[in-house]
Parts: structure tokens; sequence; C-alpha cells
């Protein structure tokens, strides 16, 4: 196997997915985690194409962008899809959760200084927006069947346990789980794959 | 060869990059365009899974996000990278050009009401974010050897020529060439791609 090293904030992040696919996976890595106060010094040395975190170092080369990370750590731990289809729908749930869904929290939650317009853009997403976009998702995942969204484990599962976790002080789980009984078992799924269920046992973040 | 469809509005937008992938790779696919007036109830038909296009329809299956089906496109195309290295390295391009620069873009041109504020934003994307992202870009494509971003052509080298198309009303075309002219050799080398100058001549959009 190739030298694997991970580096970002300690803290989950835009790198949780990517630790939990290895975790999965089974793959050996270094979870490099740095300090926010060490960040400013650290992002002007030359060690990070974009200055920005996460990145991935595999035998001397440097992976940039969480997702395209996320997608790579898949490959490695052959949860990319076994197939063509089978990848362009794993990548499709990923880039929906993270475009769709997770941004507009990153927004009003990071983003928005304004409380009322914070409170009011939080409203929309758990009202509108999170039913919404969970309906496709729990349709999706009935097209593939009903156990995994591409049919078999992919890190597009993964994805969506980690998005239920990012979300678990913004959506009602258990009205979630009411409203869309394939996700809640989907997400039970994933959580009790014997590696998942081990690295969340050692990582309470 | 399968039966590939494409569908989205009648214009550029999130299919431009797609359509390009496939005019490079010579795939032959129908360009359905839809009129935005269309649009509200077509979107509600059933067709269209998170009710958002474009689309891809193969073989009967439908893919869905734009950039997970301009990499399903690449792949069809060999234009994805031929070793994992080569498609991560691409997926960051090409990730970082969406969410890092379009994506700015389209807030402030189409996301900002307020002609202040949005004047602020271009002046802000134009004088710091562009020229700083278009330096990691330069020195990526320098580390690959300074032809393509991978070394050989990939879907990232095509969604910096569309990158470069889609900000010349907001970029100066001929500064950008100043400052960084290994990336305008690439866009050269990329609209001198005698399918992609087909292409661009038969869509003056």
């Amino acid at each position: 196997m190739p030298s694997i090293k991970l580096t970002y904030f300690n803290g989950p992040g835009r790198a949780e997915l990517i630790r939990l696919i290895f975790a999965q996976g089974g793959v050996d890595f270094t979870d490099e985690r740095i300090e926010g106060k060490d960040w400013p010094e650290l992002k002007s040395s030359g060690r990070f194409p974009f200055q920005q975190i996460p990145i991935l170092e595999v035998d001397g080369h440097v992976y940039v962008q969480s997702t395209a990370i996320a997608r790579a750590a898949a490959r490695f731990s052959g949860l990319a899809g076994k197939t063509s289809l089978e990848q362009a729908l794993a990548d499709e749930i990923v880039d929906f959760l993270q475009a769709d869904l997770q941004e507009k929290i990153i927004k009003f939650l990071f983003g928005e200084k304004d409380e009322d317009k914070k409170a009011e853009l939080k409203k929309k997403f758990v009202e509108e927006e999170a039913p919404k976009g969970l309906g496709f998702l729990q349709k999706r995942l009935e097209q593939a069947g009903g156990e995994y969204f591409t049919g078999s484990l992919t890190y597009a599962d993964i994805g969506f346990y980690r998005f239920v976790k990012f979300t678990e002080n913004i959506l009602n789980g258990e009205e979630m789980a009411t409203q869309f009984p394939k996700l809640a078992a989907l997400y039970d799924r994933v959580a009790n794959l014997p590696n998942i269920k081990k690295y969340a046992e050692e990582h309470k973040s």
C-alpha cells in the first residue's frame, strides 16, 4: 500500500467523510491534525497547493479539494462504485448532499452575521429545503432497491451518514426518521458497519 | 455506443462543459434544449429526479448533478484521466474552478440584488480572488509539465477553457494572458483542438 497522510484541522469539518471512507475501507493513513492558530503561518509554507485544507499526500503527490479527495479515497477503499453507472450515481448523491444541502447550512451557520436573517434561512432550510432534498434522496434510494444508493455500499452511503451527523443539531432526527423511514434505515445500516461503528466510538467529536 | 441524451436550457450554463467533453470525445448525443418558460411545468413531471437540470439519460438511466455528469461524460469520452492519480488531479481542478471561482461569480452576478454590494463583490473577485486562484492553477499546470493539468488532456483542461469563456465579460483576457502566460497557452491549446474549434464555430452563444 502507498503511504497516505491526510492533513486537516482537529475536527470533523471537510475531512470527516474522507476519514470515514478510509476507516470503512480499512486503509491505514496518518491523520495529521493541525491547530487553527498554526494555520495562517502554515498556509503560506508552500505545502498547500491552493492554500486550503484538507490535503491528501500519497507517495509524495498532493491531492487537494475535499470532494476530489473523498472520491480518490473511495477508489483506494473500493467504495467509488463498481461500474461507471454506479460511480456516476454515487458522485451525484455526494455532490447533491454537498452543493444543495450542506453548503446551504454552512451559508446560514457561518456566513450570515445578521441573527434575524440567520434564523430565517435556518427556518427555510429546516421546513422546506431539507425535507424536499431528503425526499429526492429517499426516492433515489428506492429506485436502487432501497438498501444502498447505488445498490451496493459506496462512499455515497457514508456521505449520507456523515450528513446526518453533521445536521444533528439542526434537523430533528426523530422527525426525519418518521418522514423518511428508508433513509433512517440507511443511516442505521451504515452506522452499524463494524468499521464505522468502531470509528464513531473512537471519535466522539 | 449507448443512446445518450442531455437535457438543459437553451444556453451554455451548467451544461456547456458536458457538451464540450462529448464534442472533444466525438461522442454522439442528443442535445435537448428546453425553453425557460416550459421549465416550471416540466420540473414536476417526474422526469427530473432532483427537479434540476441538466440531466443525462443513458440507456434509460438518468444521471443528475452537472459535475457528476461532466465526470461521467469524461469517462465516456476517455477524458477522465488514465490513472487514479490523474483522475484525482483532474477532479481537483474542476472542483476548484466550480466551487472556488465560478460559484463566487454566480453569487455576485445572479445572487446579489444590491448594486453597490454587487460591484464590491465583483471588484474583490477581479482584483483578489481570480488572480489568486489563477496563480494556484498556473502552478498546478507547471507541476504537471506545463502542457495539460494532469500531463495529458483531460476534462480539467476543457473545464479551464470553459471557465475562460464564462468569464470573458468579467475578467480582462489580455491582462490575464500577460499575468498567466502558461494558462493563456493552455486556453489556446484547447481552443485549437479540432473538435473544440468546430464546436465553438457551430455554437456562437
